[in-house]
């Protein structure tokens, strides 16, 4: 049988042999995934939900890098977590990597899924009212808050998080305010924040966090994670997360 | 009249012939308020308060680089407020930067001082029970929240501030989300942050904020700045900050 549908590519993530099936035209995943992915803490047998799951991509990165426990992805869009689980199927991860066609605003599924060590989740960015041209549009529904907004992401990862379990979001800077601010509302404490700048000396484009459930009180800032240096080379950081995933930046 | 004490220096700004008084020995300003001074931003004639004034060192570099109306200081330690004013009088600036003696959390005093178009605050970083030796100590509660919490900070510039009125801080990245969350609180809208790294590559020690009176959500995080380069050198951006204040970063 083949899991490839004509539509479709199956890209080696040059980790582990793992492959991923994406969508010729649409969204496909970006460098700010990866970078989540190598950001989120996993430890042995931890258990992970990924929200707004999308191609997948978060959930087998996080396979390949850790020895986790079950992950899940929760995904709204069914073609996209449809394909996901051929993806899990194409790599013989049916037992251990999973998705999830459903609504992270459903209380009820939530409740289902049961609680979770660590929530991974790339949400979309952009406002819900910020330019959007089709809202059924399945670009449209990965980038822009139309089917939920930040807030309802950090209540669901609030549901999900066992008691001091860890939130993982890659985001942006200038929804800072946001994002600390709810994740202080419903009590994933913000413990660590790492700035991605395109190179030295020019403003973050991406923030990636972690938040602890019922935390302490006390955020640790990183060194800022630098894509480029001022020669326009990648970066030595940015180049041992690809190595083993030459997925271009 | 000798304005300057024994156990005090009169030291020169190199900007506009200006020069502060200051203790010998104990609390002397840092870097950290040269750069809020540099951070904020005051039209012509906008009248100005400074917050846990200390010295006065903010008042008067604002004094000698922007065309601002009448800019008062409050200072909870009588001994810096009456210090503060001899600086003043020393500068012939009596009518132009005026230090009171007082607590920001006396709401009497701030309705008397009336509402101003910029709020500056260099508040004292550390928690409350961070350390602390002796309470009464003269750079302990300049140093410490002994004498206020930032909330009490944020709470006092949200009741002096008019109408879209700016509100610029310098404070510790560890305490980002207090800090944003209690501006947010206040409804003192975060919309510029600058994140200062001892060097490129090495995380932010100091950050500078930017707020604005029921302004609306948006924020911005400007290019970072280093205070050295790779090569230990002082940065560009320092260099020309300390080329009007030979104060030693």
């Amino acid at each position: 049988m083949n899991l490839v549908r004509d539509d479709e590519t199956l890209d080696d993530l040059q980790l582990k042999g793992i492959h991923i099936i994406q969508k010729k035209k649409g969204f496909r995943f970006g460098v700010d995934a990866v970078l989540l992915a190598n950001f989120a803490k996993v430890k042995k047998n931890g258990t992970v939900i990924d929200l707004c799951s999308g191609t997948g991509i978060i959930p087998f990165i996080i396979k390949g890098k850790s020895q986790c426990g079950l992950v899940r992805g929760i995904e709204i869009q069914k073609e996209f977590a449809e394909m996901a689980n051929r993806s899990s199927e194409y790599n013989k991860f049916e037992d251990e990597v999973k998705f999830i066609e459903g609504d992270l605003k459903d209380k009820k599924l939530l409740k289902e899924l049961g609680r979770v060590d660590v929530i991974t989740v790339n949400p979309p960015y952009k406002l819900h009212n910020a330019g959007i041209l089709n809202e059924t549009d399945r670009s449209t529904i990965a980038r822009h808050e139309v089917c939920c907004k930040l807030e309802d992401v950090i209540s669901a990862a609030r549901d999900l998080l066992k008691d001091n379990g860890r939130f993982f979001m890659v985001h942006r800077p200038e929804r800072l305010v946001d994002i600390l601010s709810l994740m202080r509302k419903y009590k994933i404490e913000p413990k660590r924040l790492r700035f991605v700048h395109p190179k030295p000396g020019k403003a973050p484009n991406i923030v990636l966090v972690e938040g602890q459930r019922d935390g302490g009180e006390f955020l640790k800032i990183e060194d800022p994670l630098y894509v480029h240096l001022e020669d326009n080379s990648y970066s030595k950081e940015i180049q041992e997360m690809y190595n083993s995933q030459s997925l271009g930046v």
